[in-house]
């Protein structure tokens, strides 16, 4: 862990990381048990249903390391209810494969920043962090059924390019936003922006701005981004 | 296992028992999220996702069952889809005391009508579904909270219970047409039966109606109803 702030700080960062990963589990249980629903076959609805189950774990694993941590997750929780209801109520998806896309672009770029995150963090937490951000199984069901899909239909795929466009820039928006209203996952991504600008540049330029390490981080985000559209075939 | 008939129609009664409590455990999931989604409290919206993940797991134990017998779920779950949807569509609750209600009256009903046709199964088939269809911790949460709610509110108390007397009356109209549908689970009604008036009679009737075997099936789902709704100070 590279730290230049003392353990306290550290502590309170950490919390506030594992706050909101352990909301954004939630939230994606909300997602997927909505898309698993609408699901027009049976055995996806199933298989929809299992992913939302696992997000359900995931969640608690990360409120059990909370506690751990002798801290609580609700009133941290509370603050990012605000920030992604209204990014939901922004980007409602008018059917199946929207609201599969939708769910695709944003736990791909939620997780990415948790992850770049979660690199900042003391060992135990950041080791529960990665693996319950690594949870291959969640994409490959999406990018099976949308791969599928846009192999029978050209509208379908123009379609879906365009609503992944809408739901990244405004995923982005959020991300900007919760930075801004949470210091503490701040601190956590100029810490990295540090040790990467450090090896980069062979350890010359320290002590970057707020402002060099969000544009760090976006590019980071939207190159991911990127990469997951173009599995599916769609431009980003 | 009482059983007149040969092991063939056994497996195929099993199998449509199985089916039916994997699909009613399937739909619990999607009520359950609902349940969840719509939760005042943070905390309450997390432990109702733990009972809809739970779902979930039932399910799938009941469908590695029914894949060990050598059947498949998805045909058969196909034929309550209907039956079952038409039934929400029927009773849909307003508000968010009245879909826990709602859950916990289906939940009752459905689960005691499973557990009765569950005694007539092979062991192996039996002793899954009884453990999967005794799940408490469903129900204390529904009757702490909806215990709580009546505390404070004596309308609230006999809207709900008239919205009780509504789902149930539907539920057990579900019954019947499963039954009327289903001529195996019929079947393992009549047996369950059987048994019932030889033990009570001392061996005397056997070889019951139908009807006979439905009056006793209903008479003994209305009386569990009624305890249950008696545990939240509702009448029913």
């Amino acid at each position: 862990m590279t730290s230049a702030a003392g353990s306290t700080t550290d502590r309170a960062d950490t919390l506030e990381l594992l706050g909101l990963v352990a909301h954004l589990q939630h939230v994606s249980f909300g997602r997927l048990s909505d898309i698993a629903r609408e699901a027009p076959e049976l055995t996806q609805q199933w298989e929809m249903s299992r992913l939302a189950a696992g997000a359900v774990r995931r969640r608690d694993q990360v409120l059990a390391r909370t506690s751990e941590l002798g801290g609580d997750c609700a009133p941290r929780v509370g603050d990012y209810t605000q920030l992604l209801g209204d990014f939901d109520h922004r980007t409602q998806p008018s059917n199946w494969w929207e609201r599969l896309l939708h769910s695709y672009v944003v736990d791909g770029v939620s997780d990415d920043f948790c992850r770049i995150a979660a690199g900042q963090v003391d060992d135990t937490s950041r080791q529960l962090l990665l693996e319950v951000l690594d949870d291959a199984a969640r994409a490959e069901f999406s990018v099976a059924a949308l791969e599928s899909a846009g192999a029978r239909d050209e509208v379908l795929v123009s379609r879906l390019a365009l609503w992944g466009r809408r739901v990244v820039g405004e995923a982005l928006n959020v991300v900007q936003q919760a930075l801004a209203g949470h210091p503490g996952l701040m601190r956590l991504i100029l810490r990295w922006d540090e040790e990467k600008t450090k090896a980069d540049d062979g350890g010359g330029a320290a002590n970057e701005s707020t402002a060099d390490a969000s544009n760090r981080l976006f590019g980071e985000l939207t190159a991911e981004h990127t990469r997951r559209m173009s599995r599916l075939g769609l431009t980003a």
